[in-house]
């Protein structure tokens, strides 16, 4: 095992994370609410550029609201470090902001080591990942993929537009234009992020290394048959899109057996019957169908496989069946090299670290179209996540901020 | 064919229909509203009355708010004829009223040919059959079925007392208790109602004779799993509400085939999923199941049948179960020998009639506890009904008033 003169305080950690998580907790529901571009967001970043500052970094924050802390050289190209800071409603404590406060203790640990790095390290705070507006847009502006078109349309789900959230705050929504970077100017991207799934907690894994992330494709889709009496229509008489949908629903497994992998995962998540009154038939079934896959050629056997099995069922039982693909989303490989890096970084330090996929975005996923991204995972207590239940282990924190911090000391060529 | 001298005058029963339509028509959906004690239900029962008064029958409300035309001897026990003016919100134009308005035009063409009783014929508009407050309010007061206690306690499903209804239009809620009949006063009880279901118009008859109505058990279920992210879950390592449910609803054919009759029906009419997220795995699943049959040791297999495969489905899918039963209703067999003599009268008519069950309630079969009961059908298109499409056609409704026409006079004893 490789020894660090370097290494992670995690009390230090801790009381970082609980900084962050003074803003937009909600005690009544122990859910976080930091909603990106909300007061609670807002307030939250400037706090933490503020301990960055102490931290004696150069600190500044872009027009997307994404906040940078940089050690190291002045000039010159970075390695890039963190996650956003943002929320779902009533989220949890760890999605994003362990990783931002991961990135930042590494700098700290380093600091107080002595350690110099020859490339600078930039620790990044990023904005609204958790797609508010529809994207990922903090890292997405990085990466200046954002248009201005883009800006006057986009709204989040209760209406409010983009551009005039950002104006209520009083920050001119364009200046998102000026937050694109050059791909020269960063040299890598590295996120630690929780799984949010349960696989790293079943294998026995404190580690996982995420050199993929799954595409995802959403069709909704409508069944329709006859609302009739529950009483007086036998059922050879009946159209029952619930019948219809509960059939489709059990195409699934054989279909995966058949077309997909191990990485495939279809869920019908939202379903809405019409009347929804029991003593009627289901005349209507409106449903979601998310498809994912790590490979786009799988993705779309499934998708073919699934509309071709719901045609089937909807003709056999007289249903009319209509389908809008609301979202196509193709998988993003991560840069493999980088991932082997890590993988070995983790081998020399005696941390077993498990390849795998990631089924939820990530900023990291963005900025692989700018430059080298990797992305390390801790485990998520049953998988738990976007919900106040959201727990990850201390322990395995620790080895994985470990990883973060070996891969920083290595990549930034630090020195004492 | 047996020819009569007093016939239906279906212009004149048109025209009563439409006047009863007056009241609760709502333009924009077409639906009709004459809630069970809503203003126009009894604005509607003060006009039929008023009806029956000007063709010179002894007309009275009892406390219930069933109103009723005499037509024949002052005393003695009559022969009771008739079905509800209430509808449910947004009902169609036939559902009860038909039966309420062809009892009177029977009397009226019984008149009209100089047709006088023996036995005396009541045209009965009975109240609050669809239920608002969980029963067949005005039959089951007729009954003497009703107590202090249910009035007390009975409300609406959003929450307004029976009592506080009752008394707001400046009646007496306990008089209900008053119009509880003997079953010495009433020898038999025939409603011409719609058959809300298909199986006439399939079957290419005008006239249903029902000789049973099916018992309902409604049982509500909740399938509960765990609640998670659609991408980060492997399908192996969920516990899917859904998935739970759909494999319960696809068990409902082959249990109807190894424990049912052609009468059994099964359905799930009403399903909430939680979170009910596109990309969340459903974690809870509630759902109603309504299992109906015309014999009660039928409806005990198909209850311990489906019970017994939701325990099977969860245990195997990593669920827990629960379920309540909310209501059990047994069937109600309505007088043979009445339906006997419905069907002998229809065939020496010529009228080919059907004979069959009912799978919705009616207050015939309410009246069965106190004496014969019988109950005659006319199709409706496309088995609609409860919804402003609902329709029967001219042809058949003349068919079915015939009938009725025939067995009022048959059962009266009338002659010129």
């Amino acid at each position: 095992m490789q020894r660090l003169n370097a290494s992670i305080n995690l009390d230090r950690l801790k009381t970082l994370l609980d900084g962050v998580n003074r803003f937009g907790f909600d005690p009544p529901t122990g859910g976080y609410n930091r909603l990106g571009f909300s007061r609670a967001d807002i307030e939250c970043r400037s706090w933490f550029a503020g301990q960055m500052r102490d931290d004696g970094l150069t600190v500044w924050t872009d027009g997307a609201l994404n906040v940078f802390g940089r050690y190291g050289p002045e000039s010159g190209p970075c390695i890039m470090a963190g996650s956003h800071l943002d929320t779902v409603a009533d989220g949890g404590a760890f999605d994003g902001s362990l990783g931002a406060c991961v990135a930042l203790e590494c700098v700290r640990a380093m600091k107080e080591a002595g350690l110099e790095p020859a490339t600078a390290i930039e620790v990044a705070a990023t904005s609204e990942e958790e797609g508010r507006f529809g994207g990922m847009l903090g890292s997405q502006a990085i990466t200046g993929a954002l248009t201005r078109d883009w800006i006057d349309t986009a709204a989040d789900a209760s209406g409010h537009r983009l551009a005039d959230v950002i104006a209520a705050q009083g920050l001119d929504p364009y200046a998102i234009l000026g937050a694109a970077r050059t791909g020269e100017s960063i040299r890598a991207f590295l996120e630690l992020h929780i799984e949010q799934g349960p696989v790293l907690e079943s294998e026995g894994f404190s580690i996982g290394i995420a050199d993929r992330v799954s595409g995802v494709c959403y069709l909704e889709m409508t069944l329709r048959g006859v609302a009739n009496h529950s009483g007086t229509t036998p059922m050879h008489l009946r159209a029952d899109a619930f019948a219809g949908l509960s059939e489709l629903a059990q195409t699934i497994p054989a279909l995966i057996a058949e077309d997909g992998t191990d990485q495939s995962r279809i869920t019908i998540g939202h379903v809405r019957l019409s009347p929804n009154q029991p003593h009627t038939i289901p005349g209507t079934a409106l449903f979601s169908v998310i498809l994912r896959d790590t490979s786009e050629t799988v993705m779309r056997a499934l998708r073919k496989g699934f509309t071709d099995n719901a045609h089937a069922i909807a003709a056999r039982q007289g249903l009319m069946l209509q389908t809008v693909e609301r979202s196509w989303l193709p998988p993003v490989p991560l840069d493999r090299d980088l991932a082997d890096r890590l993988e070995a970084l983790a081998a020399n330090a005696g941390l077993a670290a498990c390849r795998m996929s990631s089924g939820a975005g990530h900023d990291a996923q963005t900025m692989q179209a700018l430059c080298p991204s990797g992305l390390i995972f801790v485990p998520s207590r049953s998988g738990i996540s976007h919900a106040p239940g959201e727990f990850s282990a201390w322990p395995d924190i620790e080895k994985g901020a470990d990883l973060m911090l070996r891969a920083l000391i290595d990549m930034s060529g630090a020195g004492a």
